[in-house]
């Protein structure tokens, strides 16, 4: 079942909290990481995801969710105040089938414009990093 | 600007909220309402929804945020054991270029099953309420 994965710490979201890997990031707290996602669906694509580890909505305390979405609402007003999109679209998925791609839970902030069709996640078009950096950081002079 | 919005007490939810517009529940308590979507966008899509008025994500007390992600996953937890989905797609859309249709917050919790397609949004084919009914009770008994 899908739905009821064990928690691997290999996932690249896991390799990103432990410093593994880089990120571009857009806040950080000691519950809460917020950073751009490398295959952006839209300008301004950015990920939020807990420290404490779990797999998705099912398997979080509810602790973790509850600092999870304030600080997506906190990061979402930034994005809109930042970059000014006609909508935000807030995603968030369980089990691969569902379009989960890394098994440690996180909300996806996707701005949406009316004149920009949105991409498909995890598409293979790996967006520019210093393009990233710029955007993540007029999302966080907005915070 | 799409996602400033003032709260219009006419809308659908805020009726269903008044009991002035029926809909098949799935849980309710002082604070939250949950119910089955009329478009399902897959068998078993159910809506969450606070009682306190507001547009999206951007205007809701952090408080009612944090009362609506905790009974979305208790009811999202009932949805997986009801109805055995292979994935589950949390959505929440701000402002109507991303999606939005009724301007009262809501959190869709969509069913992901390996051979099923997912609907379009408000596609105008409204379900069978009897059948959303029998849905609604297997849900509510896993509750």
């Amino acid at each position: 079942m899908s739905l009821n994965e064990v928690y691997d710490n290999g996932n690249i979201f896991a390799k990103i909290l432990r410093g593994e890997m880089p990120c571009v990031k857009v806040y950080e707290d000691e519950d809460i990481l917020s950073f751009m996602d490398v295959f952006p669906q839209s300008r301004g694509h950015v990920l939020v995801i807990p420290k404490r580890p779990s797999c998705n909505l099912l398997d979080a305390a509810p602790q973790t969710l509850q600092k999870l979405i304030v600080k997506t609402q906190h990061i979402s007003k930034a994005v809109s105040a930042a970059l000014s999109p006609n909508g935000i679209v807030i995603t968030q998925f369980n089990g691969a089938p569902a379009g989960q791609t890394v098994f440690h839970l996180h909300f996806h902030i996707i701005p949406r414009y009316e004149d920009m069709t949105m991409s498909q996640h995890a598409s293979g078009r790996m967006a520019d990093l210093q393009e990233l950096q710029t955007l993540a950081d007029q999302i966080k002079a907005a915070l």
